[in-house]
């Protein structure tokens, strides 16, 4: 199902296709080269000082279906009723600390976030949907996988092929019909200074 | 100058091509529909609950060059020595706290890192390019334009169309002309548990 984003003027297709889609196809499977390509994309975003303070851990379900169960383990309820079917999950994480000088890096989330921005543009680029999850069971993951102290557990994240829409039900398939949504420009974007609108 | 990305397999042609370079052409100018596409992109990345903690304050040379100097003043002087000759520059904002119940957002910054990194990828779809910086002065830019305490000011964004990499000198065109480099695949990126290299 395709849901393009609504604009004003018309943008780059890969960041107007990506949406946070749930059908997911249990049996289309995604390469091992394509695998690479998501992570390649993530490893080439911008960072403050090139720190690159991002770190993923990546189950498939092709390669390890038990090692993938763990993973799907520590994922809220709610999202395991639409995730079951995608085929590789990642613990998207970030380095509190630059690696350079050990102090805090007050730009590690932020920049963790475009890496993983970049890992779900590039999977749309491909055709896969990928979806992240603030829903998940932090502490489970940290010990279940021996993430250490220094570094903040931000999102679990499903990819795989998307599948028809008609796959789902319930609240789920409501969910995946409704219309995408988003704050007017002017709400989130202003000019010259706080509060004035930019449109 | 183009300086792709040098990837084990081949990636989305925007992802690979953006980069944050330094020379800005002064003359060619972006337009407000261009204006507008840079922040649509931001404003349909994805966020935890849809929150879109986001905020951005733009400033457009060609529309108010009082106005854009004030901003460019808030910047430090090794960024200054290059983001002279951008037409746009962008105070990247992070809102601590949702929407729907006002308690502290955990995901705000990485939200808005994915806001931002959709905005240069899609500068660099437009020929345009973008460069972050961490290197502002946050006081002095939440007093000057009004930010209040509940945002946190993340970063300042300038964008322009570059200009030949002769137009730099000294110590700006030595980093601009060096190869772009990034750590190892498998020191970013583990397989079903921390440490276990991908590849």
């Amino acid at each position: 199902m395709k849901k393009p984003a609504i604009t004003q003027v018309p943008i780059d297709s890969t960041l107007a296709e990506r949406w946070s889609g749930r059908a997911y196809d249990p049996d289309k499977v995604v390469s091992r080269d394509q695998v690479i390509a998501l992570l390649e994309a993530a490893r080439w975003a911008p960072s403050c000082f090139g720190d690159q303070p991002w770190r993923f851990i990546v189950w498939d379900k092709k390669v390890n279906p038990y090692a993938w169960a763990k993973a799907f383990d520590c994922i809220v309820p709610g999202n395991q009723s639409w995730a079951k079917d995608s085929q590789l999950l990642f613990l998207i994480i970030s380095d509190s600390l630059f690696g350079h000088n050990q102090q805090p890096n007050r730009w590690a989330q932020y920049d963790t976030g475009a890496a993983a921005e970049n890992l779900c543009l590039q999977a749309a680029s491909m055709g896969l949907m990928a979806h992240q999850m603030g829903g998940f069971d932090s502490t489970k993951a940290r010990v279940g996988f021996g993430v250490p102290e220094q570094y903040t557990l931000m999102a679990m994240l499903s990819v795989g092929y998307p599948a028809d829409q008609g796959t789902l039900s319930g609240e789920v398939l409501e969910r995946e019909v409704a219309p995408r949504k988003r704050k007017e420009l002017g709400e989130l974007f202003f000019t010259e200074h706080w509060g004035n609108p930019v449109i």
